[in-house]
């Protein structure tokens, strides 16, 4: 089943330990749709500049996305620059340049109202809703968030929040959102206030989802290079949500393998530089990651 | 089968965010000891000064353990002061006094020679090849280490690891020792220089076992109140040793089986100060969350 996919498509430059790359592709919607697309349609809905590469497009229809949603707009596409030490656990911005993306107002065309499945990346929660009413009646409706709309948009976000299925978002939110030092007390905080599940990520450190009924824990995968760890949240939900789509589920089971498909898809976008290894892959590879993943994890009962 | 185990007990003052205990019981071979104790025998060699309070001795006595080899020195005994914040994860040393543990010896016992699982606490490496070499045969050898071993007694850690089976070192002192930034690497850097197995202890984010044929990565059982950290590695150790002597195993079943014990022994361990929680549980408790840390990990296959 087809996912609309709202967010953000950028020219980034990142600096990490092995190496540095200028204005390459990137965004929150750009990572989430290449990983999506190897599960599942994608409508990407995003707006970019007049300097905005058509051979980029070219590369989104390649692996099957939708792009009648990408806007062009007068001016320069969104530019992200930021740079990773040693630890490649935390980004720091070295410049953003908002550009197109300061008046982005998400416009969903007509035949894209129907989508079931629809990912609201982390853009302003006032959009997000925005989007949501354009939307005829999803099934599913999964959103990403970060601080700067927990410390500038709170009580626009809380609104969005009580109207979303599944919310992604990193420890060091959960616990800002919540206002509570411990993760499961800051989960269930955020839980009585609407997402019927959170998808807390914690980069190298794996993902736990909560729910009202259970709690899951998953490792991230040990990835023995990692590149560039730009894009693996968005790569992560891409996987997460694509599975779901595919499988036209979201039922305890297979929000599990779900998750497990998200950090597969994150392992393998750290891999190399930007979102090269989301064009390169191929599903016998990422179902052979999952079942690696399955032996990671496995043991015996007593 | 009965386990000797080789480290320090010492008195503690430890400030979290949620209370202050001064003068408790404390120690790497402490914890050991009494996570241990759930599953086997398990025989104590270390030292205490004159103020060491009977009690404390009454206390491992009623769980079982053989406290023959805890030499009593004229002198004053080991002392650790402490203090975490509300991250939880690293503590900070405020004091230090070796005292008795200064001039630590161990001296094994006859009748404790011929122990089959053998756990060198973290002391220094020539204590710790001074041991094995009193043992008869054991038949598993797993140690510990820290940064302190590492920057001041680099050739001879080697040299023990050299004949150790089994190492357990958390993330941070697994890269120093490999001087290697990528975790897997490291890994594989000192597996290279002797021990089997590699377990790597994460905080709260959980445990990765490596050896040459596989990785087994667990998450930390999350725990809601988390009160005192202290003694989380070591009793993972004992819940992770005392589970392969008890079973006498010690193939990839039965380690993954181990890496889980020790998970439950840890996370009963941080809900309370000091090793307080040790002390009043039950196996079938600990059986209990074994089961619900195969419900937080499990998903199906494709």
């Amino acid at each position: 089943m087809e996912i609309l996919v709202v967010g953000s498509v950028a020219l980034d430059s990142i600096k990490t330990p092995f190496g540095f790359r200028e204005e390459i592709l990137g965004g929150s919607a750009t990572y989430f749709s290449l990983a999506a697309s190897y599960f599942t349609e994608v409508c990407l809905v995003a707006v970019v500049g007049e300097d905005f590469p058509e051979s980029h497009i070219e590369f989104f229809r390649k692996r099957g996305i939708d792009t009648s949603g990408l806007e062009r707009q007068h001016g320069k596409t969104f530019r992200w620059k930021g740079e990773y030490g040693f630890d490649l656990n935390t980004a720091k911005t070295l410049e953003t340049q908002l550009n197109v993306f300061a008046d982005f107002s998400p416009k969903i065309r007509p035949q894209h109202r129907a989508s079931k499945f629809l990912f609201l990346g982390n853009i302003d929660p006032d959009l997000q809703r925005s989007v949501l009413g354009q939307m005829d009646n999803p099934r599913l409706v999964a959103c990403d968030t970060m601080n700067y709309w927990i410390d500038h948009k709170l009580e626009s976000l809380k609104k969005t929040l009580s109207v979303a299925d599944i919310l992604l978002i990193n420890d060091a939110e959960t616990r800002q959102l919540a206002s509570e030092p411990s993760l499961l007390k800051a989960a269930r905080i955020i839980l009585a206030g609407g997402p019927k599940t959170l998808v807390i990520k914690r980069g190298e450190h794996g993902v736990v989802m909560i729910n009202a009924k259970s709690i899951f824990c998953a490792p991230a995968y040990p990835v023995e290079e990692v590149n560039d760890p730009t894009g693996a949240g968005d790569s992560f939900a891409g996987g997460f949500v694509g599975f779901l789509a595919a499988t036209e589920a979201a039922d305890e089971a297979a929000l599990r393998k779900a998750i497990v498909f998200g950090s597969v898809m994150a392992s393998f976008n750290v891999s190399e530089f930007g979102p090269g290894r989301l064009a390169s892959l191929t599903y016998p590879e990422i179902e052979a990651r999952f079942r690696e993943f399955r032996r990671l994890t496995f043991f015996d009962d007593i």
